[in-house]
């Protein structure tokens, strides 16, 4: 997922302190709670283990890559041949504007529909940096997790749709009917942001399809290794990014091609002129937002996110949460609860890199022509990626910046899922069933494409399920656990029976 | 020369529009003036020619980088050997805590003695870039130039310092006694910023032959191709380079690793930490230096000064200043006398670059650990390196950033050399001699070490010297002329003989 390493990051953080504070009447071991009626689909996916694992390697091993542009017809046809394997009576290839997407359709003759969303691209990656070969798809045993399957896409993410695969392989196996009919819509372009997603969406025969779904998932493995616990978030928030861009080309003044610094004292600086446009977008501790109207749409916490947050900040550690940031204080020495707070209430403007003149190791005397800050916003219900950067330039405009270019490269609005929704009831319950932990928090701080399916015309619920466990997405030595040898998470078997059994509470509802 | 691209940029804006302006009166090709008493000289250049380009040729193929640590004990062997070739008695080897320098004396029994400064050193370079292999030293015919010797170092600093060689040589072999006796100190970390150059020239016995010396020179090749005119300039602006850098490590806030950039919203940002300190150090519009003090040591221009500026805003030409430098205005729109004057006396802080988190195409969503500006200070007099980053260091404090760091790489101060010095009044006699406009200037924007001889305890004036024409020092097919095309500037036989005069002129004062 595009946001994967927020999700992951702030599942850890959220979940990791739980051990020592989730109610133990949550928790019981998996296996004991899930001997029952699914004993013969978890029959059959032992039998067909060593399959669904080689069906995950196989699947790591073609590497998808948008950003560069690999092997992403091939990519696609993959998806579609993994989609009738597994049951799917259509899956066809739907071309857009950039790379293509897939559709998919398992009609079970079932009264409801689940849709399910699943991404076939992956994450660039450098070698160099892995201790066994991203591609390798190599099976390893890591201390205090069990066997895990190594490689690029291991949990981000086609180990756990790998998973949800290997649950309809089972279910057919063993004979049991799919308990509802499926809609599978399949991008290859979620690690450059999903451009063109919402053209495949809103292609005639898939909205029509999405619009009979209950909601739409896409499968995840995030379980904390320390609770076993996983997080129920009701939307995400928007992201825009974009860069800031200052150049002697575009101001007129300054140097078009970088300069000797000697020329400072009679030349224009376009990388200071950029640090005076930048000054101008946050309060001095770079936390607030100045931008003019930015906030005017944001809408205040519920009373029940407000609770939700009250909650979330008994369940979770704080000292847990910062560890795993790498900080020891949150801004303005806010409280753990203030803290929680802001992670879902508040919308941000962060630098995410700055790039002008000489970036070599020491110094190099010129006056650069040229200088970016990449930037992204996060945004609450109701901003929006438009409005919020029609503010942006109004403000620079204003300011006599108008020659600040903003280059936006992607991003969508904040997602939002009812708590009571079907979708949302149903993962609560399938996570009860089998003894994991959840903790309900009003919005996920990183951003995923939900609003694609939770927005006009699709206006579905639409979130994260899975059980089982990885990490290392966008990382070096990305994995996903296939053998548990942590009581606290499930092996993808058991990660399996988990879809196995999502899908069947859906169809109770 | 470290600061060679400064020195060679500035000289073509200067010099370049003299063609228009200059008075006629003092130009004449050069060959038609010279043909005097030098005669004998100039007959053993064209007889030692083809030995003279092939030292040039040797010597650019052996690459002293000091960055690299390459070739270092070898090219000051080199150097030495050079030295003893061409006449000096003795050549020794100095060493540093850095690589070493070489010190060398020609005694001729003469009353006066002059220094040369050479560097032996050149700057890195990417084979991949240059038309023709850096280190093969090809002789090629370059339109409009005539035969040039390219190959990294070819002007900065080997072309005019083969071509002092070269004058040595030629005087030996028309059985003329030097008319000064020489010393000459070499460094090779001129393009690491001479950190241990106050070393070598404090040298006990080093600082003793120095102290006999009318004055230092370095060679150079700087003639305009447009007018064969040079710059000379009475001093150089001194240079601080440092990187000014906010941490998450340092701060005691913000992440210690780049973080995902969801954690905005409750985690301080050092990207955001530099962009507060930065804005406070110059004017919003980046052309003013706000650090408390900064200025309080500037002396103000002299009437003379102003006078030489006023004269040199008459005999060159701004189109063609603006042209070079790729600008279309100054800033504030000033005039061309402005410009000047701000060129010569005004203090500046550059962003030479900026680096923080992610760098490459596109954005990632990341909250960096690390932001680092790198900044050049450029110093008048009365203002010095250590004075500057100790006020630097205090406005920061003052205002609560003690936390982000001034890591200083290097730097120099000042440096001024008397007008009526008898080192200027040679070098104006000289190219006067030969039909070279000159245009007197205050003081180089651009830096050079030369407060290594003009400061204590040494105390001589000093600056550059030498006809001929090369540039891209620093750049790819980096040229030096061996056989001029060009009325204009001389070849290197020429160039040699201005060597000659000027030794001659310097013993005649």
């Amino acid at each position: 997922m595009r946001d994967d390493t927020s999700l992951t990051t702030d599942r850890r953080t959220l979940l990791a302190g739980a051990a020592a504070t989730a109610a133990g009447a949550l928790f019981a071991p998996a296996r004991a709670r899930a001997a029952d009626d699914l004993d013969p689909v978890r029959k059959a996916l032992a039998a067909n283990h060593d399959a669904a694992v080689k069906r995950l390697q196989d699947w790591i091993r073609l590497p998808s890559i948008a950003a560069e542009n690999r092997a992403m017809p091939e990519g696609a046809a993959y998806m579609a041949k993994l989609a009738t394997d597994a049951g799917f009576q259509t899956a066809e290839i739907v071309p857009t504007r950039g790379h293509p997407g897939v559709f998919a359709t398992l009609d079970a003759g079932a009264p409801r529909t689940m849709g399910i969303y699943f991404m076939y691209d992956v994450k660039q990656y450098d070698p160099t940096e892995w201790s066994s070969p991203p591609l390798d798809a190599a099976l390893v045993d890591k201390p205090g997790f069990g066997q895990v399957v190594v490689g690029r896409g291991a949990v981000n993410q086609k180990g756990p749709q790998a998973t949800f695969l290997a649950a309809l392989h089972a279910m057919k196996a063993a004979g049991r009917k799919l308990p509802v009919n499926l809609v599978l819509v399949a991008e290859g372009e979620e690690e450059i942001g999903s451009p063109h997603f919402s053209d495949i969406v809103t292609t005639p025969q898939v909205l029509a399809a999405l619009r009979k779904c209950v909601g739409v998932i896409i499968p995840t493995g995030w379980q904390s290794p320390a609770t076993g616990g996983v997080e129920i978030n009701l939307g995400a928030k928007g992201v825009v990014e974009f860069e800031l861009v200052a150049s002697g080309e575009k101001w007129g003044r300054g140097p078009r091609e970088d300069l000797h610094s000697s020329q400072k004292a009679r030349v224009d600086s376009p990388a200071w002129r950029l640090v005076a446009a930048l000054s101008t977008l946050v309060t001095t501790d770079g936390n607030t937002p100045l931008v003019d109207g930015f906030m005017d749409r944001v809408r205040p916490l519920t009373p029940r996110e407000r609770e939700l947050i009250r909650l979330a900040s008994k369940n979770l550690s704080e000292a847990e949460a910062k560890r795993a940031a790498g900080v020891t204080r949150w801004i303005d020495d806010l409280s753990w609860e203030q803290a929680l707070e802001r992670l879902a209430a508040q919308p941000t403007i962060n630098i995410e890199g700055l790039v002008s003149g000489y970036t070599g190791p020491g110094g190099k005397t010129v006056l650069p022509s040229r200088a970016v800050a990449k930037i992204d916003l996060r945004l609450v219900p109701n901003m929006t990626k438009d409005d919020s950067i029609a503010k942006l330039r109004a403000h620079l405009d204003k300011r006599g910046f108008q020659d600040v270019e903003v280059n936006v490269s992607g991003g969508y609005d904040p997602t939002e899922t009812a708590e009571d929704s079907d979708l949302v009831r149903a993962m609560q319950a399938t996570y009860t069933r089998f003894g994991v932990p959840t903790t309900l928090y009003p919005r996920l701080a990183g951003s995923w494409p939900g609003v694609t399916f939770t927005g006009a015309p699709v206006n579905l619920p639409a979130g994260q399920f899975g059980l089982g466990h990885g990490s290392g997405a966008h990382a070096p030595n990305e994995y996903f656990v296939i053998k548990s040898s942590n009581p606290k998470v499930m092996g993808m078997d058991d990660a399996a029976l988990g879809f196995v059994a999502f899908l069947e509470e859906i169809a109770r509802r």
